[in-house]
């Protein structure tokens, strides 16, 4: 894919690495007391995966001229919270998954307990972050914006509620609605919610700025929770390190079972199409932003 | 006991009946999407319980003359942070308890799925009021403030820490220090946090007065869990609402069995006394803050 040429995976890399360190930072030390919980919550953030989120959130500023590192604490924030979910959604009462990242889960290296802690710690450590970062120069009225729509976007109504209906889904025949919904609540919120955040540091200038980002956001989380079932039916389980077919097998909805393949693949290209036509009026400091969308909807793993 | 007289209990049960209103507004409708989910949170917050948090929250701010109706959102978000935290702590891989309040526990009601969302989502909820609630009439820099704070609170160096040290410390032996760092992480942290977070409102005034409701606020959170061992140990089952010798059988140790009984019940009345002492500058108006102190360190249930 053009998008995927090597300047936009070096930006790619830049943004997973800021992050990285960012979060790395938060994190209090492994030896902070109590040490085990702080072990494990480094050791369930900081074994990679793709900071999807973050990359959304250093893009969107590029996009609006704002500097990077204004932007560590909010693209930290956000990685955590998804993290926490992870943490959570992979507990033997939830999903049961042993494996996270080709790494064992977080009960696993730990246990059940400390994983439940890890998530609820990982929490409020996220919102910490968006009340006490000094590099963020955004007004206090815009932070607390800010943390507001962060808890609408984790909450029950956004991702903790989409992580509901997913349960409460297994096994049962829902139609494309009910499937959109679920998947704009678990996984199209935060990311939504990961070019919001940085947005609103203009909102207050231009609120029709916001909305057009917020628009982007909104259908490329979607996008990308259809190209998941996609990958789910159609990866490689080398590639996206998990268990390919594992969302079927578990007789949870998947778009391209519900829809039918062509269907999904169309319903995720629309998407694209629209989120690319939100950025219309955006110069080419957007075009990072344009690739990770190409990138969302086209990827492999 | 003389603070237990009929004003004093008025005024308390004046207190809980405004924060289960403010928490019934705030929670969504049992019907609201996803509907089991909030069902199980209206289910896991408004089945009762002493509302310790709240009831410091709104004395404090009664001793400083703020309006109480400026203070229920504060309530609100400490008493959902608690009650997410007895869901969590209630599950099977941590505490196990089947009873709760007399009530069967949320994952027993639910499932445990449902109830460790329940924690998540309540958590996010508190975050939320706290961005959200026009009744307070706190500047964003003060807002910020308390959420920063309640981070700090209910986070992996205090609320949440405080769990995963008890969790550590089970068949282990402890000395009374590392007990009380235990007892100050885990019940401490979020009762300094009910008086800490509505004395922020007067910080920016006087700093002073801040810290010594804040002092407060430290003494009576140690105190209120020294309490609670020696309950566990001479409280009588039917009136607590959960087993008598519930942590001692589980080999988690408590105050008492550590320090003996009467070092136990000496350091509980040192901390009523200097809890008390950091009040003096406080006219009447904090009457009712040194009742609840009188009531936490005396309590029978």
């Amino acid at each position: 894919m053009s998008s995927h040429s090597s300047p936009f995976l070096d930006r790619l890399q830049l943004y997973q690495k800021r992050v990285d360190r960012a979060m790395d930072q938060w994190l209090p030390s492994a030896n902070t007391h109590p040490a085990r919980l702080h072990e494990a919550m480094r050791y369930a953030v900081l074994t990679g995966g793709k900071r999807i989120r973050p990359t959304l959130t250093y893009a969107t500023g590029e996009a609006l001229g704002i500097p990077l590192s204004e932007l560590d604490g909010i693209a930290a924030s956000l990685e955590l919270i998804h993290s926490y979910s992870l943490v959570h959604d992979d507990l033997p009462a939830m999903d049961d998954d042993d494996l996270r990242r080709g790494q064992p889960t977080c009960h696993k290296a730990f246990d059940e307990a400390t994983a439940i802690l890890v998530g609820d710690a990982l929490q409020a450590l996220s919102f910490y972050i968006l009340t006490h970062d000094k590099n963020l120069k955004a007004s206090p009225e815009i932070r607390l914006r800010m943390i507001e729509l962060l808890g609408l976007a984790c909450g029950s109504r956004g991702m903790a509620g989409g992580q509901a209906i997913d349960l409460e889904s297994v096994g049962k025949e829902l139609n494309i609605m009910q499937l959109e919904d679920m998947h704009i609540h678990k996984t199209g919120a935060l990311i939504r919610a990961s070019v919001a955040l940085p947005a609103l540091c203009v909102s207050d200038k231009d609120q029709s700025l916001f909305d057009r980002l917020d628009h982007f956001g909104k259908c490329i989380g979607l996008a990308f929770q259809i190209r998941d079932d996609i990958l789910d039916e159609e990866g490689d389980t080398s590639t996206m390190g998990k268990q390919q077919g594992q969302d079927r097998a578990r007789n949870k909805p998947t778009y391209p079972y519900i829809a039918g393949m062509s269907v999904a693949k169309e319903r995720a290209a629309d998407l694209y199409q629209e989120s690319l036509k939100s950025l219309e009026a955006f110069d080419d400091k957007a075009d990072t932003l344009r690739n990770i969308a190409d990138y969302i909807v086209n990827r492999s793993h």
